[in-house]
Parts: structure tokens; C-alpha cells; sequence
């Protein structure tokens, strides 16, 4: 860590931040310059932010050196996690499509989109039975019976389930039904949820938050995996910015960045990312070029009928004609469909 | 709501949409162009929504007429809504500051603390017992130990207590020993928290999420309100946006215009909206001068030694000088300290 | 366009807009509802901006139907756009590659990188002679010794050459010497420079501003356009976000958004994009896969000593390896290296 | 300058490293560390940067020290600077208001404005000549005609004026014309506009850029100042962020920061900031609260009529009532309406 101090600190307030940082069994350093004094401290910076030396009236400013994160750091572990959902494994050569509709609506028609999706190759169902919505009008999803209606259309479709937990409540309930737990974007950083859902024993699937940094996305992880879970997948589904043509912007650069700094698999989600139908597909070979160990898609049997997110629902012929255009350019990039 | 047709939409799709409006016993609208037909749907566009046309593949923007939140409007409410907090009134002439440490660390900081603010003139305590942190690694607040010191420290000063409570598990412990419930930025849209505390029978605190829009911060409070609470505060504490040399941009612009559009009062925290101890005055006078309710201010009686947020903690001198520097602002707005 | 007015509006009010817009010789609408009124005018929208209706005190908002641009729409103008540069067509089945160094900084070593570049595959050679710097202490290019430098190796090695003009000052010199003018992000709002640069005769590479929305870039080239230069590319560059990891974010929504609205050219800079050398490939596969018409790639002989942008600069060998991975991605999605 | 190397460098290349920042004339610092070695050099920092030490691969990330901008900071010149503005100062215990209508439209219409604030006590009149408009088809001033009026209107009613510069090409008539030249938002960073402006002789108004971090803000100072002129104004108007219930984010902290890092004086333009007549005001007094030294307003003699920005034009009665309404303010924080 490195402190600047401002330009009227005296040699006495150096020397008293010196010894702080000793006491802490840390490795101090003091370097005068022309214009400021700079201070280093160095060992491990969780120990050192103990000190708020931030807070220090006579500190400009303080500039950490190592990554805040550990265990989801590839420094550490610098082989490739392999996520275990149904029979597929995540996050290793193969790229896992995992689709569904947004939400549990009625078996018939979560069969419909299942039966759709499994034909075309997908790997995986998705659909909601606890929905996030923006407002309190909007349908908010069927609970428990809509878990039940996804573990029946998953085994009889001999599909692994993913699906959304939202509440620390419910977390038991869902960890017996789903084959893997979706934090979503909007509780990236409800913590205890974070925490709760780390001891469920359940593989883990992170949205990345609509404001929220890669950094802030990787910490989160961290929180999963200190209670001991190491089935982490992460989420790039768009985050927040000045641009209203698209409902979120697509941030691919945080897949390749990621796929860099930590060695859990990294999804892509390119229905939220642009919310758009028209945009998924291009999005989906995109993420699929630059590296994402897989997609999360939405799709409908009706995209007309879906009580939401139907503007960025694919039709199932559109996900079939996806799933075709996908094989040739992950073979371009030496992969292929899980 | 209106509705804007594909180029290429033929009048029988327009029928067909027109058809599917007057079913759900709302007014169509017929509107042709020289370019596009634009469709209208006039009545309760809660209703429209739930037919999805921004799904059809001949629907090329649809465009919401009215707001969709009621309860929360003031076009529904014209006046202002009082909020209880001890003796206090929050949201009508008198200006109310609430402040406080970042967290509750030991009972004798938190009573030096207490006792620093009541006597400059706040009208309440504000300090965390369950803390969001970033990371993982972070201290994480003392949990219930924390909340009954909280009360023990209040009840000792006659000050009512807001804190945050983070997890629908404990809505019940802090609704016991809270006076009013604080729902932190990272929990906004944790829409199962929500629910939780708007049924738990005490005021609520909202803080604006760091991507929340406006309008996405009045559907928050919309959840609450529909669980039955008219108690309800927001508060404004910045948003994320590009800028680094503050830790968030304190949007007051949106103060102002929540003040046109909602009854319910507006508060600023111009600790999280600065980040940084020396902006907090000057951030304080100007949410004053714009239309605030109030305040929520961070300050320790040693921010050198805070275990969390130091930087941008007050010292009990400056919250001093503050509350004296706020009197002769509030009166030129024709207000004053509650 | 839609007139919402507000609550309060009275019947008069309605008339009076009504009259105003039927003035102007559109076709006005009256939708009376039950919470508002709303009005339709239809026709040129262009010509109702002028009458500054969202400046009405009882007027709530306008929202536009159709977009404001038209030249560079692919509503009247359905087929791709081919910008000639060189030998080569901009826009059509073939993928151009542009790649240089950022700067001219001497002949010898412009000479390395183009030949480097050259013998990858790069159809053009881009290089700055006019160099927008954030600090005035930074290298701000060598002006008309650098554009004739640019020329002189573009001469030698057959490389078409795309090169800033940041004046309106220099237009006819920078279009005397390249075969396409740049206008660089930070400039694409210099509406004295779009007309400058579209009455000069060259074909334009546009880059989007970093806070530009789609539609303010597309408006941008509507300028161009509207100069009678109907040789336009336009290039995503990355937008500023909250997101610090990589210096910008790489928006590839708005490539395949932007290739459905426009007809005109679109290629990506994933060197500004990222920031970061190792972003650089993954992203340009990933505009490749998602329908890009070619890349902006910054290629230095030694990065190491570049005098600016060096951060983001491959290697040669790394620029071979680029050309190709691009090759088998390309023919994935029907294309190929031009 | 900290410069991080990654796990992986060897001590040679630490070594070589800190040979080069040797050359340099900089004192270089070593400091390993457990898990990474750490380099620093100390002295100016312009002169490192021309190592492009960021691009070298060994190289993990590198950190300033000093802050980029020297001429206008407060460091080295602690004194506010006055600008001189027809017999007003800017910058001094005044708060100076300048207002008036977004463009020059006709002789007459401005007469009537500018008398309006004039009577109102505004300090100066505004007024564009040269427009930047977002679309080719909206209004885009009178240009030299427009000038002319300008300064005609400012004569007789002896009001110095400001008005818009966009073109390199304009600086010598729009100097021969205006008492004080604006860099608007759109060409913050037309570095050839800086430095033309900067060498033109007139005291300056810069106005931020929608995408412009403050300190991009202070650099484009810099280049005024480094071209020999010290009468600089910076001009907070607004950021561009995901709200889109607001033209622009209207950034307060921004003003509160430069009073503190910068000797030259700041304004505050609440009609650009937010987009909206009625949050104006509330936002002016806001500006005046927390430090800044005057206001940039829009008022229009008859917004329903304005040929733009008619939104956000204050009727000349809300000019006067806001003009009553800062007095008390400004006492509250011991100053005055210049």
C-alpha cells in the first residue's frame, strides 16, 4: 500500500504513520519526494486497511498494491475451475448454453420452452420462480410451486435446473430444488444472502451488478468462497451507463479482463445485456469469441405471450439457429458446445 | 401508452394489436403516418404491461404516458407526509439531521459519539449493527450485540436510533430495537427486504442504489407503500457514475425533483455522497438550500481510529461547526432545525 | 411525436398546441384519457422541433417517434454503404483491418510498423500527426512534418493512410495528404469540423465520443452527410463508464445495433477500447464474430518506446497472431479478411 | 510515480527499469515486497510519463504521485484568482450571475432578455452566435450577424457579454466582438480550440464536458494557462450519467473539490445541469451554498417561443424571484450577489 501524504505534513506525522504500520507487522517504507512525502507499507493490505489511514488528516491519498481478492485470484490457484451442473462441467473446454424462459409461467408452458431448448443442444434450464421486478405490480413469480414445476420439467426433461434465490429464507428451499443457485444482479451485494448461499453446498451462479465494478464483482465471489464453496460461476449480463438504446451495455471486456484475474468460469448473458431480441445472437457469438466459458439465454415457446422480458426472449427457432452458428466459431477459437 | 409500429407493420397487425388493448378494457387508439402507425392505449398502463408488446417482432418502441408508481406520487398525495422519529417530525418545516459513526464498534466510542452529535443539535443517532462490506475481509458490524447497544445508547440519550438491517431474518430483532429502519443502497432493489420491512410496522429509511434511477428509487418505496407503511423517508447519497475524485456523485438535482414528484421526504447523506470529510460541509448547505428534509451525516469522535468510513467521518467540532453554519441557510429558505 | 400534458392542463391549452401544430402543417391528434391528455402530431418532426413544445409550462414531455436522422438511416437507404479506401471497399463481405502505430514519431521507425502491419494482412496504415492529448505537457505530434512522413511511407510500402485532423484550420492539408480524415472521439461533437471535414472531398472515419449515445454518433454522421459525403465509416471506441479496470467500455451492442439502423460502415478500436494489450485480440474476435466491418488496430515496432498509447500496443508478432485468429472466426460468420 | 511490477518480473528487470528512470534525472526507489516488487520514482512526473513505463509487460500497473495539472493548481499559487468581466470580478466574495438567452435569435427578442436581467442584477449577458446542436437540422445561430447584435445589445445596456466560440477559425472575430470567450462542454477537449482561445487575449468561461473527469477539467485549463492566460473560468454544467429523469447530473461535489484543488474561480450552470425550468432555481441556490463563485442561467424574454432550450429558460419573473431568492443565501455563507 502506498500513502501520499499532503504537502504540509510534517517529518513527525511520517514518522508516527511509520510506526503505526510496524505495529501492524507490516514492512514499512519512507520515501521523501520534492513536493510530497510517500509512504509504503508493505505485507498483507487487509491487515493494513485496519488502520483507516485514509482517514488521516494529513493523507491525500491511499493507493493499495495488491488485489483486495484471494481466493477467486488465478495468482493463487492457476488452474481453471470446472463448475459441476447436471453431467456438464463449466468452465472447461466445452461452452456451456444454458436457456429457458424468464419465469416459471405454467408447466405446459415450461415444458414447452424446456423441450425446445434441450432439442436444440442447450445444457441446462433456466426460468425464475422468485422474480426481482422493478415495480410491485409486476408479476412477481409462482414461489414455491413454480421450484416444484422446474424440478419436474428438469428430470423429466433430464435437464440440470438453474434458478434465482432471493431471499436468506428461502435458500434451503431452492438449494433442494435447483441443481444450481442464481445470485441475480440486483442482490450481487446482499451480503448476507451472499453468505447464505455460500454454505447451501449448491454450485453458484454471480450476476455481475448493473453499477458494479469488476473488482466489486470479484469480491462478491470472495464471499462465497470463504464459506467454503468453490462452484463459483460468474455473470457478465450488462451494466448501467448513459446509453438507452440498449436496456444495459454488453461490457465483453470484463469477460477477457476476468478470464485473466481469476480462474472460475465466466458466463455471458446476452438477453439482459442488451435487451433486445434482435441483439442477442450477435452478443451470443461475440461473448463466445472472446473467450466466455458459456451463455445464459432466454427463450420462450411464445415470446409474445411471456408475462416478461418477452422483447428479449428468442423464438425457439431463433435459439436453434444460434446454437448452429455457434459451433463454427467456437471451433475458430479452438472450443466447442458442451 | 404508446405504442410505435415496425416500418414494415401491416394495418392487420395494427388491428390485431387494437384488439388485444380493447380486451384488456383499455382505450385504443388508432394513429397513422406518413412513416409509421402509432398506436395509443389509454387507461391503467398496469394493466397494458402485462400484454408485453414490446415483444412483438412489428412493435418498434413502446413509450409508458404515465408514471408507474401511485402510491408514492404526490400527483395522488399532494402533501408533504411527516414522518415520526421520536419526537421529531421528518419532512415538514423543521430540517432534521440524524448522525452518527459509520457503525457501532465499542459502547463507550459509540456513547462519546452519541453525545458529541445530541449536542450539537441532531435529532437522531444513526450506526450500523450490520454492515455491508465490499469485502469479505472487512469488519462486518457486531450484529445483535451491536443493536442493543444502539438501544442502550439512545434510550441513555433520548435519541431515537435508526440502523440498517440487511437480511429478512433479522427484520424482527431490529424492528424491536430500532426507531426507525434503515434499507442501505446495496439492498434498494433486495425486493424480498422490501416487503419484509414494509410490513414490520416502523418507518423506513430508503437509500437510493448506486444505478438506481429516480424512478427505479420510487418504486422501491412503492413496495413498501403497498405493504400497508406510509412512513417512508429516501434518501439521496450519490450514484455511481465515471468521475474518481469523489467516492459517488451526490445527485441533487434529484432531490429537487423528488420534491415535485412524491409527498414523502427527502433526506441527503453527504458522507457516502462525497467520500471524503472535506466536502461534507459544502454538500450539507447546498442539500439545505435545494429543498432537503435532512440530513444523514457520518461523525466520530475519533475518526482517526473509525473502523470503517474514517475518511469521510466529521469530526464532533465540524459536525459543530456545521449544524451552525446550516441555521442561517435554512432561514434564507424559510426553514430551520428541527 | 407525443405531447403528454400535464394533469392541470385545461381544454384550451390542448386546442391552442393543436393549432400551433396544425401551423406547421402537421397532422395533429387528440387523445383525451383519464389522468392526461395526450396529443399526437405526425409528420416531419424536424419541423415540429421548432416549435419548442417541451418548453410548454403545461406541456409534461415530448417523446419523438421517429428518429432524428435520415441520411444516414437504413430506413431510406437499405443497402451497405462501401467506403473506398485505397483498394480496398469499407463495408462490404470483406473485413479491413486499419493498423499502425499511434503516433508519427519517426520515419524510420513509421516505416518498421507499416511494414510490419503490412506484411500481416493490415489494409491501411493509420498513424497520428495531430495528436489530442488530456495534458498540453504530452506529445501533441509533429503536424505537417508528421502528415508528409505518414505520406511518404504510405507512398512506399502501397498502404492507403487514415490520419486525425483535429482543426478546421488543417482540413485542406490533412485531406492533401490521406486517403481518409479521422475525427477522433473527443472531437465528434465539433460540429464546425464534421462540416469542415464533410465538404472536404475524403472519406471520414467517425469515432464515437466517449459520453456519445448511438444516436448523437449517427447524428454526427448526419452532418457529414448532410455536407453531401456520402463516405462515411463510423467507429465504436469504447464509452466511459464507472468501470475503472480497463480505460473504456468497449461497446459492441452498438455494433450490431448500429448495423441495423445504418447503412454506413461500421469498424471497432478495441486498442482504445480496452487500454490494456492483452484485451486487445479477444475483443477484436469478439467484434469480428458480431458483425463488425473491420477493426482500428494501434500496432507499434516497440511498444515499449512509443511515445504515447504504448499500454495498448501490440507487438508485431502479436498483430500476426491476431491476423490469424481472425481468419477462422471470420469465415464462422460468413466473411474474410479483405 | 509507483510502478507495480507483475509476479513474475525478475530482478533484472527491475534493475533495468530503475536504470531508466535514472537517466531520466529521477530518484528511484526499490521495494520488494512478499508478493510483488515495487518501484518508485520521485520527481517530475511529466517526464516520467514519456516512459511509457505503463506499456512495458513485466509492468502491472502504474500509480501518480503528483496531481498532472500545475498552473492551475492551488498548491502553487494559493490565492483566488479574480477574473475580470466588464467592471465585475469573478472569483472574488461576489457571486457573479450572468444570464441570459440560450441563442442570439433577433435584435429585438434579446433586447427584451437582456433588459430582463439586467434589471434583475445579472452581472453579464450570455447569448450564442455560433451553436452547437446536436442534430444538422435544428437552428444553428447567426454567426458574425449574431455577434454583431451581441455586442450592439451589450453596449447600450452596458452589460459586458459572453458568447460561444467553435471554431479556430472564429476566435479573432469573436474576441474583436465579446468581452469573455466559452468553450462550451462539446469541445472541452478540441485541444486546437485551447490553445487558440488560450493565445486570443480574453478572459475565458470553459465549461465541462459531459464525459470529463474534473481532473480532464483542470488540464484543459492547463492549456489556457500554458498559452500566457491566467483569466480562467471553469464552468460545472452537468455530467452525462444513466438518469435520465434529468438533462445531465448536475455535479455540486465538483464545485466544493475544485474550490479546494484550484485557485481560479468556478460557476455553476443549473439550466444545462438539469435540464429543467422548474429545478433551476433550487439548484442555484444549491450552487451558491456550497462555494461556488456565480451562475451561468439561461432566460429567455418568452421561452414558449425560444428557438432552443426553451425548456429550460426561466421566464424573466422566475429570473427576478430567483435573484431575490440567493441574497439570503449567500449572506448564510458570508457572501454576496456581485
Amino acid at each position: 500500500m502506498i500513502i501520499v501524504l499532503k504537502r504540509e505534513a510534517t517529518e513527525a506525522v511520517a514518522q508516527e504513520l511509520l510506526g503505526r504500520i510496524e505495529e501492524k507487522g507490516l514492512k514499512p517504507l519512507y520515501m521523501p519526494g520534492l513536493e510530497r512525502v510517500v509512504l509504503g507499507a508493505l505485507g498483507d493490505e487487509r491487515v493494513l486497511a485496519e488502520l483507516g489511514l485514509d482517514g488521516h488528516p494529513m493523507v491525500e491519498s491511499v493507493k493499495p498494491i495488491l488485489s483486495p481478492y484471494k481466493l477467486v485470484s488465478r495468482e493463487m490457484h492457476p488452474h481453471d475451475t470446472i463448475v459441476r451442473f447436471g453431467r456438464s462441467g463449466i468452465g472447461g473446454r466445452g461452452f456451456a448454453v444454458i436457456a429457458g424462459p424468464c419465469a416459471v409461467e405454467t408447466e405446459e408452458r415450461l415444458r414447452k420452452s424446456a423441450t425446445a431448448v434441450r432439442d436444440a443442444g442447450a445444457v441446462g434450464l433456466r426460468a425464475g420462480a422468485y422474480k426481482p421486478r422493478t415495480s410491485p405490480y409486476s408479476f412477481q413469480g409462482h414461489g414455491p410451486d413454480g421450484l416444484a414445476t422446474l424440478r419436474r420439467i428438469g428430470d423429466e426433461l433430464e435437464l440440470p435446473v438453474v434458478t434465482e434465490v432471493m431471499d436468506t429464507r428461502d435458500v434451503d428451499a431452492v438449494a433442494a430444488q435447483a441443481d444450481m443457485l442464481q445470485i441475480g444482479a440486483r442482490n450481487m451485494q446482499n451480503f448476507s444472502l451472499l453468505k447464505a448461499v455460500g454454505g447451501a453446498g449448491r454450485p453458484v451462479l454471480l450476476k455481475r451488478g448493473l453499477a458494479a465494478r469488476i473488482e466489486d464483482l470479484l469480491l462478491a465471489a470472495e464471499y462465497l468462497m470463504a464459506e467454503g464453496n468453490e462452484q463459483v460461476i460468474l455473470c457478465e449480463r450488462g451494466i448501467r451507463t448513459f446509453e438507452t438504446a440498449t436496456r444495459n451495455t454488453l461490457d465483453l471486456n470484463a469477460v477477457a479482463y476476468m478470464k485473466q484475474k481469476t480462474h472460475l468460469p465466466v458466463l455471458v448473458d446476452p438477453s439482459h445485456g442488451t435487451g433486445a431480441r434482435d441483439l442477442v445472437a450477435p452478443m451470443a457469438l461475440a461473448a463466445a469469441a472472446c473467450g466466455a466459458d458459456g451463455l445464459l439465454v432466454e427463450v420462450h415457446e411464445n415470446p409474445l405471450d411471456a408475462w416478461s422480458d418477452g422483447a428479449q426472449s428468442l423464438y425457439p427457432h431463433q435459439f436453434e439457429n444460434l446454437m448452429a452458428a455457434l459451433g463454427p466459431v467456437l471451433a475458430a477459437v479452438g472450443r466447442e458446445l458442451a
